[in-house]
């Protein structure tokens, strides 16, 4: 089974799991990750989505596992509100929500989200250390830059949504797929990965409910 | 009686406050703080300093508060790890911490604080709306920028604490302090303004001791 | 036929362009490119190019061309030094460049060479007008950014050359050169194209040889 | 004597020249200075200005100097137009100029002015060299960044002009003629420093006159 976590194959984002990994910037002590959506999903699908845990943040959750390594998340706590759109409160949703998750090693871990941000797919991860910090930051089309007499470094807005911005991503991560299928490897994200995800998506929902950090029991 | 909160006074940050108020982004959903300082305080005073959430993350809860503007914080989380210095373990305190806290209007409020950023004295905030965002960042010496084989855009530490980094702020608000003084203006930072700062804090450490989020009372 | 001038397919520089023809910097009044191989070619190679204008200059002319749109360049001064390898003296050619033209509305234009840029191939265009500035920035292979005791903002080293660089500009190109076939529609670089920038690149070497601005004569 | 060249003393600009001397970059080649004033300077002024080489691009000329350290300029090349006000015609001026010169190392220099930018006083140097390449930024009174729907990473206009720009540098700059008076010292900028821009000044305006690259005498 090969999960469809690609944000795993970014290469920016791969960037700050190798620095992490090599130690680049000493042990890994705050990770923030920035994830919102250019807009609201039809509500045909939020309906069925399973809430904003399950459906959006649940690859923010394998994002901070893939940098976080074998450091596993200990408790969860999270909140949310209904910013965007009050439909999203009949559903029993929310569509603006943050996070924090603390390690084994003590590593805090945040996570913000909404489901509407008017300047382009908004995808940043900061992981900071003993030694440094290491960012991934958004992507454009073009790097035009401009400067007029009311604004000065101007850029246009951000790719659009995931088709674009993890375009690189699905490659690599199809490329990786043949290879599994073809050299029958182990694939480097497995079902494993897609359940401990959910754990955690689930875990949010019920701190979110309860208001208290909640212990992640993983078996 | 004219409080310390020089952060207020910052240009930058000052500059979020008037995006927010004058509706530039929206309502206000989302609203990041990043605090880290450029390392750890002697212990002499940690020992007497009433622990992170009192003598650090104080200043942050103060500078939600004036972004947030009339939208009172009404519910406090907050984690923390000893990541620095074991001898915070000692003193009961900790230096690495992440708050999340709830708006009435159900704006959602992030901190995360380090005592140790080696890069500097890391003073960023995030604001998050319906129509947009708008960030303050933070202030170097120059504007160098190098290039080389190894790497590109290389540009030195930030400014290394707040003497440094809030100089300017310091300048504005002693100006305006003489102006309370001689015009007997109405301060605009005020003994109430501290005595909410301290109320988030402790609402923050009970938080961080029950692992629950905290409902915040004022009176 | 179709000729090689990718650079005018790349996204960010036709975006500088079209702002140009849009009018929304106004009268172009400067413009500048920067464009800086990241090594040295074979010796070889160079015995036979032609010379620094013709082999790498005559890309920059074509660009500056397609931004000046209807407004020809009526004179062009250039200079050079030997700076990077001894052994270009020898061959009679140069690999450290700059280059002054002026078009027939008084805009002023500026390339500046060099045969290696240890961080990576080079390539950017500022043009400043009445209205304002654009400008068209480098690419990385990544976001990633790094913050250490010694340097923040750390980037990656640009993308190596132009195979890596103009990837999107041969593709877009090669989908232009189908259409142009299957439909039999004009090419928008054609075979004058190319015979101007060559008059340009003999131009420059005339004036590189005399210490003369040289009148362009383009029967 | 001391002579007015301030920006010998902005941080940013001597961090350049520091790193050319310390051999960062390895043998300079390439130096490009851009360099535009916010707006037109009354007509009052400019008709005894002695014209935009002596006027304007003077502290450029000083300020390559400065940067180039014991590599005298041996040739000057320069041209213009009138882009910004046609008054400037009439008093045989120009607004908007280009030069490059050659220093005896072969280092190529190119300076561009032009009267107007609108973003407000644009001041920038590059050095680049056989090891790299370094930059001198612009300032702006704050780090405020916007994001919205039409546009992303909007900062505000420049610092205005070279009062609010040069600040650090007048300070700095009093602060050692303050020394030179006091301890005796040889002033950093002197009475030979001012002559020798003004015979580049004036070989740019027999340059320009001439459509030749004048070669600099400076006895």
């Amino acid at each position: 089974v090969q999960i469809g976590f690609n944000r795993r194959y970014d290469r920016s984002h791969r960037a700050v799991r190798e620095a992490v990994r090599e130690g680049e910037i000493g042990a890994l002590e705050l990770l923030v990750i920035t994830s919102r959506d250019p807009g609201l999903a039809p509500l045909s699908y939020l309906k069925v989505s399973g809430g904003i845990f399950r459906d959006m943040t649940i690859h923010d959750f394998d994002l901070a596992r893939f940098i976080l390594g074998d450091n596993p998340v200990e408790e969860v706590y999270a909140t949310g509100s209904v910013m965007v759109d009050p439909a999203l409160k009949e559903l029993g949703d929310i569509d603006t929500a943050m996070v924090i998750m603390k390690a084994a090693s003590g590593t805090l871990v945040h996570i913000n989200n909404s489901r509407r941000a008017v300047y382009g797919y908004d995808q940043r991860v900061e992981a900071f250390g003993a030694k440094g910090m290491v960012q991934s930051d958004n992507l454009r089309a073009s790097t035009v830059t401009r400067f007029g007499a009311e604004a000065t470094d101007v850029k246009e807005p951000l790719l659009n949504f995931f088709i674009e911005r993890y375009m690189q991503s699905y490659l690599d991560e199809l490329n990786d797929f043949i290879d599994v299928v073809a050299e029958k490897k182990k694939p480097s994200v497995d079902f494993e990965d897609g359940r401990i995800a959910l754990i955690l998506a689930d875990a949010a929902w019920a701190s979110f409910q309860s208001g208290k950090a909640v212990r992640v029991r993983y078996d």
